[in-house]
């Protein structure tokens, strides 16, 4: 079989000469681009081939659809030519997985930006994949709903994007990932054949689950076109805590004792005290004296039992080891708390150029255990390690923070990976619970992948991508 | 290739001389089956040949597994035989999609029915698959938790078969439907493979997602041998509330309101005034006088705000037609309404042997405009037509009630089905939302599915099963 990979075989950078695009390709690509559509300059394409994993690589030409047509006409040519395609939204992924490493073509979907309908007494809205996370959200609001999905990047980042990698977000915990709030799609398949999936309603066992296989598939299966996209009604009343722990551990305790009781929090997170000591300096936090460890708990609901709520969860949150339970008295404390955990990210990029960011996920009964190995993990190694993340559903972001122009210590964080690796599936845990795989973990998951399964989905991938266009190479490791 | 269809090839009767099972095969099956764990007689096997659909086929033999590798010896078998191979959990599906119509073997899951695992820490069961759904409720609830999935059949159905179907039941209007509540699976694909698909946790990106494929596939892509469910915390309090409409209108009009407003009932039933009729005659239903529609409304959460949920749902439920609003005042009243409800089925099946049983979907906002050209299409066909079912997913079992023994009136019931999908299509609905497609709905889901995800839907089902012994020929059409 002809396959992409052929050609445009292996990862490349700037510097390598690419396969050329041939003349007749490059008009062909004018033609279903259409006026204002494409990127040939290299200058102009470079910003393309980026995402947050910090990778990059030049892709050939870009694409800019803003119909469906389009997509299946630009899949078509390139499954025709052999040329590989990788679909973009907005860049925030923090995988590599849009980084057209291997040349190619990168299609941009930030034209397809309309939100085509919102219907409240159906609780759904239907959109296109380059609508941004937080203008649904301001859509759905405005009649008393919203989008549970909610990654920290929202402002920027595309619903194409979220369901490409299931992101989910803080509210997970209660409200689920985007295949729990997703209804159908429309999509193109690598094949260049457009396809519906689903339903639009909230029930639906007519042939198989395409949808949710497609949701996570970070654009190697099929590119999503359309979502009809399952909304929640908003509560009506929310209340956010700040508990301070002298350890880590006592912070993992109160996180199991807060997931063992009725009340589900819709937002449980947590920071370790290098966390803690990386954004103090953004914002006064104003913490007790020995501050080891901060969950921020969110609880929402109706008005009339939000005070039980936050009782439960409050009371759930006290137990050995706790400093101080402060409730958010306003808004402004709220929004202060938020903007302190969502500074974390780019804080440590700041600090660490270099850092590794891993966003395993471990069942929340073994957090404590895991905690533990991770700071034995770091002593051994002289690695600092930062942990903060989704405590709720036991996704934690590992950030492993090393100096780029220290050789032998990035040699040693490899080998700290490794164990971090091993230690998340010793522990029955998942080496990604949101960011997804792209090229940033595709030689980890066959660790974690069963054989059986892995061959099963890179069959599944032949059949929706026969020539392997798609994104070829990533977020599957190669089978066994 | 060989696949089962070739020898076995169309949909058998018990007159019809099958295909013989070879000496070697079956000598290779009892050492599979182990002591105790085959049928062969046709007087023993004849059991395990129907489900609720009323249709009924002979199984050539009958094994009981008690081990996943037993399950995987036998489909090895099967596979290299090209024997057809149905999988069976206690028969009370509703499709014929565990009738053995191509004769060959059932395997009967009901002796792997361990609960190997309940982890309230963790939020989940790990169960068998032929544990009864009733009985890993009575395990769940004894320590604070619930598993949503919870169909009419409950008392007697299994979590395989719940999978197999996705089946969901009343609660899925606020809970969501099994692929909303299970994280993992261990299966075997009909190559005879053992695989494990998805995570132990709530969040989990690591490859395709091959739980949610294999849920609803009703045992043709792999056999579920055992699964990872997620709980759910027990609410303190629920609250039931039955309001009387003077017609169907009015009633839909209620649920779409009930719906567009934030608190979402944990069940949301309906009944026509046929079907009201049908069970009064169970049950001293004291209804006010020209009763036309009943929904039975549930709502559920902490105590603390469980009387201000209940009259959110409540105001909403009042509008022009409402005839009574009543709350249910004691448990046993509970009881009493729930057992109307869940008579009805039955009981349908009593006056109308040959009843036509549909548990079509459309969205919940259209839900008025399909019962009124449910209306029109009984005037018009001359059939009695009684719809219950779940309303706030707008899944409503239309039942044509037909007399078998009229030639005629069985040829107009078919026309009137056949409108009756047409309708719903036209809707923006799915054909079946919980009961699945099975032989029963087999030749009509080309007219829902897309041509492309169909034929992705067979290329990913020979990838699971090359021979095609899995329950060959139901489930999917043809490919066009």
């Amino acid at each position: 079989m002809s396959r992409a990979s052929s050609k445009w075989s292996s990862s490349l950078n700037t510097t390598r000469q690419l396969p050329k695009l041939s003349k007749g390709f490059l008009s062909s690509l004018k033609k279903v681009a259409g006026k204002g559509g494409l990127l040939t300059d290299p200058g102009d394409c470079w910003p393309y081939g980026y995402d947050n994993s910090r990778r990059q690589a030049l892709p050939q030409a870009v694409v800019f659809a803003s119909r469906e047509e389009q997509v299946g006409g630009l899949v078509r040519l390139c499954t025709d030519a052999g040329v590989p395609l990788t679909a973009r939204g907005l860049g925030t992924g923090t995988t590599g997985a849009t980084v057209p490493d291997r040349g190619g073509i990168v299609l941009s979907f930030e034209r397809m930006d309309r939100i085509l309908r919102i219907a409240p007494e159906d609780r759904l809205a239907v959109v296109q994949p380059g609508v941004i996370n937080a203008s649904l959200q301001r859509a759905a609001e405005s009649v008393g709903f919203f989008w549970p999905p909610d990654p920290t990047s929202a402002a920027t980042c595309t619903i194409g994007g979220n369901l490409a990698y299931n992101s989910a977000g803080p509210r997970a915990v209660k409200y689920g990932t985007p295949r729990d709030n997703t209804l159908g799609l429309r999509a193109v398949s690598g094949a260049g054949d457009i396809l519906k999936t689903g339903v639009q309603t909230t029930k639906g066992v007519v042939g198989y689950d395409l949808t949710r296989l497609i949701i996570g598939s970070e654009g190697t299966l099929a590119l999503i076109t359309e979502a009809t996209l399952k909304l929640t009604p908003l509560p009506e009343a929310k209340r956010t805590l700040r508990a301070t722990y002298a350890d880590i551990h006592a912070a993992a305790q109160a996180v199991s004792a807060i997931m063992a009781q009725p009340v589900t929090p819709c937002a449980l997170e947590f920071m370790d005290s290098s966390a803690i000591d990386m954004v103090s300096s953004y914002a006064g936090l104003d913490l007790p004296e020995g501050a080891g460890a901060l969950l921020m708990i969110e609880v929402d609901g109706p008005a009339a039992c939000i005070d039980e709520a936050q009782a439960a969860v409050g009371e759930a949150a006290r137990g050995p080891g706790l400093l101080e339970l402060r409730l958010a008295q306003s808004a402004q404390e709220v929004a202060a708390l938020w903007k302190t955990r969502k500074a974390l990210s780019p804080a440590l990029r700041h600090i660490a150029p270099k850092k590794i960011n891993e966003d395993v996920v471990v069942p929340v009964s073994r957090m404590g255990e895991f905690i533990d190995a991770l700071e034995r993990l770091s002593r051994e190694t002289g690695i600092r390690i930062v942990n903060f993340g989704h405590a709720g559903n036991g996704n934690i972001h590992v950030n492993l923070l090393i100096n780029p122009d220290d050789a032998e210590e990035v040699a040693r964080a490899a080998e700290c990976l490794d164990a971090v690796f091993s230690l998340v599936l010793r522990l029955d845990g998942s080496l990604s619970g949101e960011h997804g795989v792209g090229l940033e973990k595709r030689d980890f998951v066959h660790r974690e992948l069963d054989p059986v399964a892995l061959r099963l989905m890179h069959e599944i991938r032949s059949r929706f991508d026969p020539k392997g266009i798609l994104s070829p190479g990533k977020s599957l490791p190669a089978p066994d």
